[in-house]
């Protein structure tokens, strides 16, 4: 069994590393702003290389800074590995991706205690830049390892210049990061040569069906499409008070209608359109930009649907540049990211279900005979789908209050924390033992 | 009459202080930069203090770093101003304000050259900040010499944080930058004790109506209304994969409807809105913005349908974001500032109608019947908008090729800019004589 209280201590005294946004009195009632590869993500990527090597891991770190730490098992394979991101939002909480890679750790600090031989090696890796917010390429580097994604588009991936964490520093790359830190590592960013034999991942729900059904634990069988890209708007920059309407090519105001359409696109299409960042040139009162970039981020379930959204999203603000923004502006696409849905593996599931009934059904409410899992799909992206094409993948989800994620009071209690960690080591067990 | 090849030389020589934006080969076809009290600004006050004083003027800077120079006259009453500024936009031109200047320092010049004594002082003014591009109070040092803004009210106006001019710096307010380009004078920012007896501002129009009516020279009879505001749109940051629309609270969707929305206000009250600066935050692809802010410029020729604009803008939101906005935002207002309609004063539109007669009555155009000058009104609000609560005033307009103003491109022709400054030599001289 998991130390719970260790877990959550383990949780909590990282989070030092980046804490931010208090909600409440007590000092675990804050937020997180550890934008990946900065100082503070540093930090705890070398706690957690310590405490790794301290349970005597074999730590390794790829070119793209994942850093995989693994037990070695009775024989030599591909370890399985349990995997998360240490990375948060600018305004993210203490959960999303920290309560993978912690209980991930506490599962191997679980395994050394007991003197548990596992047949072959089981590990854990940290994937760098999961949350695509600092840099905006989602789940980078789990897709460099699986061969999705360029090495060199990765490392040239520049972040957000938005992010108000440091305004003093000109825009870095993932590369010049990683080697600012110290993280850019030798070991290919490649499943060719460092191969992983299959990948659990336990991580808070981020939405709110588990609370909504008084379950404790999703055995996630897969997770929805999701496509990112930058849309840049291009007018002409004039003057406020003596340009009339029809003169105009203003590209603030295409922009804007451009995003009241997508949010119409997503509601008729039944999926999800955000846009998140937004930047105006030259930013004036009275003078018009001349250019605007701004980002979508568009989800469905189904991988058709998904390509009709972008589709109709393309038309409609094309029809916007032409015809309804005075003058016209002009628009362009470039594809940040796209991510098919993705379907887990059957064993890892299968695994992670028994170890769910195993665990939920010495809860309490079992007894009055009602299943605590359940089986569901992610509306989140995570690194498990790139892993997914490469090897055994599935996902553990645990309940997140009210559904909220991405914000400074996400919150998933201890007790669904140690049940999420107790899930995980009984799945990781059961795998490594068939 | 005045040296037209020398205005040219100081307008052009003085725009290496901040120039930017090149659009052409020619050295002189490039826009301006020059944001207020930035180093560049520093350096052409500079420049016009030496070039004051080399004439024999008396050089007075009050506490809002409006630059006076003043020639004196056969009697000491209060000076006949020629003003204007030497900020500029950020993707601004080599005219706007600047032409107004300089025509006045070459009106100064010519008199000084030809010892011709006027009756009272004349002199020429830089208004600091007119732009509002850089501090977002648009003529706010005319406007506290006037007594219309308070004096604290401006020193504490901090600068726009998106504009990219100096990312290394925080924002710093009017006072800071004052002080540090040594411009926070010690004279009354104030009418009362640093009175004006006129005050002439040559322009360019800013506006296609000279152009297209082949015309020359406006005599400027008043502006119209305008006003700025900052709208705060508030949500709640949450994570774009997993949160349903039914449960967002995006605020920059909503700042994007209602920014859509002020669009069909200005159309239907047949007025201008626009929006120049939309900032979001905190900024990342996948999750939703907490909080956006962004400025609405918002003119009408009549102060009560300016007023009908501004109630319709509010009505407007406040559905939006009760209603049209998923779980709802929130949305708050902050006025920036607000300037009515104004009407110049009789006796100089008369001085500069007289002389606009006089320099058009001689161009070759004119043999064929064909009145060069006409009046008309200001589309965009100028420093003498405040000044005129205060002393009579009234403006000249110059043609501005298609009508372009607030980009690099902005051009007057040097036949034009020097037509301009002959016109108002010739309304200053009449001025002073009655
Ligand atoms: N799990 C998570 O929040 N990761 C970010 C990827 C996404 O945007 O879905
Ligand atoms: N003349 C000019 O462009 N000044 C800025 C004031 C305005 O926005 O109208």
């Amino acid at each position: 069994r998991v130390n719970g209280s260790r877990l959550m201590d383990s949780i909590h005294s990282t989070c030092e590393f980046g804490k931010a946004h208090p909600y409440g009195d007590h000092p675990t009632e804050t937020g997180m702003a550890r934008l990946s590869l900065k100082d503070d993500d540093k930090k705890a990527r070398h706690w957690l290389i310590d405490q790794a090597k301290a349970l005597g891991c074999t730590v390794t770190v790829d070119q793209m800074g994942n850093i995989f730490a693994v037990r070695p098992g009775k024989s030599a394979k591909a370890p399985v590995m349990m995997g998360s991101h240490l990375d948060t939002q600018p305004t993210g909480g203490r959960y999303d991706g920290i309560l993978g890679v912690m209980a991930g750790l506490e599962v191997l600090r679980t395994l050394h205690e007991n003197d548990y031989q596992t047949e072959g090696p089981v590990g854990i890796v940290n994937w760098t830049n999961e949350e695509g917010a600092r840099f905006p390429i989602v789940t980078v580097s789990s897709g460099v390892w699986a061969g999705s994604i360029p090495l060199e588009t990765a490392w040239n991936c520049a972040e957000v210049p938005t992010l108000m964490t440091d305004p003093s520093s000109a825009p870095q790359t993932i590369k010049q990061e990683l080697q600012r830190i110290g993280f850019l590592g030798a070991t290919p960013a490649s499943h060719e040569t460092n191969a992983i034999g299959a990948h659990f991942e336990l991580h808070i729900e981020q939405g709110p069906i588990l609370e909504d059904e008084r379950q404790k634990i999703g055995v996630v069988t897969g997770a929805q499409g999701y496509n990112w890209y930058e849309v840049m708007v291009r007018g002409r920059d004039s003057h406020a008070g003596t340009t009339p309407l029809a003169a105009r090519q203003d590209a603030l105001l295409g922009a804007a209608k451009m995003i009241a359409a997508s949010n119409t696109v997503a509601r008729d299409l039944d999926g999800l359109i955000t846009t998140g960042i937004f930047r105006a040139e030259p930013g004036s009162v009275n003078t018009m930009a001349h250019t605007v970039r701004f980002t979508l981020d568009i989800r469905h379930p189904s991988n058709e649907r998904l390509a009709e959204m972008v589709e109709r999203c393309r038309e409609t603000f094309d029809r916007i540049a032409r015809e309804d923004c005075e003058r016209g502006v002009a628009v362009q696409w470039t594809t940040l990211t796209e991510n098919v849905a993705v379907e887990f593996h059957r064993d890892c599931i299968a695994a992670i279900e028994e170890a769910a009934e195993d665990v939920c059904g010495r809860l309490p409410g079992a007894e009055e005979d009602k299943k605590l899992w359940r089986r569901m799909t992610s509306g989140a992206g995570h690194d498990s789908c790139h892993v997914s094409k490469r090897a055994p993948t599935a996902m553990i989800f645990t309940p997140t209050r009210n559904g909220m994620s991405h914000t400074p009071d996400e919150y998933c209690s201890p007790e669904d924390c140690i049940l999420g960690a107790q899930v995980l080591l009984g799945a990781v067990v059961r795998y490594d033992a068939t």
